[in-house]
């Protein structure tokens, strides 16, 4: 296939277009991943890319030129100016692509959730996100104060977290159909109840607030539970992806307790 | 006492080229912090600081004001302008102070230590501070391969941490002092040890490396064990910050239910 060496292609348009608006990507259901990383996984999930785009320095290695060759169409050459026109990144691996944006309805068996509230900074989300994915929680929920998901940094933060588990932006009421028979457990400095206290074997959701405002007024009336992390001295709070991290390996843990069902 | 308004001032200069060079941070053996959070911290420990600059904006807050007025000696007005040259951030809180580098020796007893092996992105190393401050570790060793304790963007992640909590940059033969009796854990994918069925009470050392390298080989010959964090379906890793804060809460868990001595 012909190297795009223009700007002007209406593919690398399109591309540009997908990274920059969110409204775009919403009426066009697409996003863009980027990096070797990602488009390994895309071949591990046999995953039907919308267009492949890479250059050639990127395919002069063996191993990278053998993913471009598992997938089921071929991929697109461009050069290495318009590599970076299309990048969201300072430094381009080489290789993106464009994904269809998965659709998720709720599973009927739903046992272990995470829900965001007003994260802002689309570092933390991805960041989040990643964290969820190596937890196995069935779905993250995003309420309406998230940065949208599939903004490329939080795409970047996630490596991978959007292809291995639903994430969802939903309503409130969306939500509240989600935790129907879960425990709802808020995060919050100064909770009632110690974060190793709580029964997490149990059908659990987890809501995590933002470090700058916390939890808004519907995540809290959807929580009867307040947890928190003990801390030591005059410490007063932790860096809330990293809050997340504590809080959801330690509900992994108990879980992994528990006799077989 | 007389606003400052010249960029040309003596003491604007020597806080802009101990927030720009780490090399007149440590001959200086200074370092700026900023914000009110920092400064509240700096009053409640009855620190003496080197010099608190604040603008008349900050302080028209009475209980702003009222921080100023707890300093053993009075602090330096200055105009917004110069105030944002002195500042490391886009939005200043409107007041910094200059700080002593504190000195750290072993102390007697050593229980629970954290290392960071080639930790060099600032966001990460002070994220990581600031967890270790909440988890209540005795010390943090920084490997000679870490970012400055001090950078800017390292003291504003920590909120506090470096007043809390030993941070000592180490040379190797310094750090396999402090871990003298100590069972010495390096966290690594793949390691044998889940990290749940470490016996964090025991006297305790963990090694974190980075994210991008990995532990260096000093780390790897200090270290017997191997731990890990054991991950859902075909995730690779977590954010190294996010991986910090689990082990090292993990650790203040085991150490709770530990009876009395």
């Amino acid at each position: 296939m012909t190297e795009i060496s223009s700007l002007t292609n209406p593919g690398v348009k399109y591309v540009r277009r997908l990274q920059a608006e969110r409204r775009f990507r919403e009426r066009e259901r697409a996003f863009v991943v980027e990096g070797t990383r990602w488009l390994a996984e895309v071949v591990r999930l046999a995953l039907p890319p919308g267009r492949v785009y890479y250059t050639a320095t990127w395919a002069a290695r063996p191993e990278q030129a053998a993913l471009l060759a598992q997938l089921p169409e071929p991929a697109q050459p461009v050069s290495d100016a318009v590599m970076a026109a299309m990048s969201d990144t300072q430094s381009p691996a080489g290789v993106l692509a464009v994904l269809p944006m998965p659709v998720h309805t709720r599973p009927e068996k739903v046992d272990f959730l995470l829900i965001l509230d007003e994260i802002r900074i689309p570092g933390n989300l991805g960041t989040m996100l990643r964290t969820a994915a190596a937890a196995g929680v069935d779905a993250v929920l995003l309420s309406p104060g998230c940065v949208d998901a599939y903004n490329p940094k939080v795409v970047r933060g996630g490596m991978g977290a959007h292809l291995r588990l639903p994430v969802v932006a939903a309503s409130w009421p969306e939500i509240r159909q989600w935790v129907a028979g879960l425990h709802v457990w808020l995060a919050a400095a100064g909770g009632a109840t110690a974060y190793t206290a709580v029964a997490w074997a149990e059908p659990s959701a987890l809501i995590i607030g933002s470090e700058a405002v916390g939890a808004g007024s519907e995540a809290q009336a959807l929580a009867p539970g307040r947890v928190a992390i003990p801390m030591h001295a005059a410490t007063e709070s932790l860096n809330a992806a990293v809050a997340a991290g504590i809080l959801l390996f330690e509900a992994v843990r108990q879980r992994a307790q528990r006799p077989a069902p």
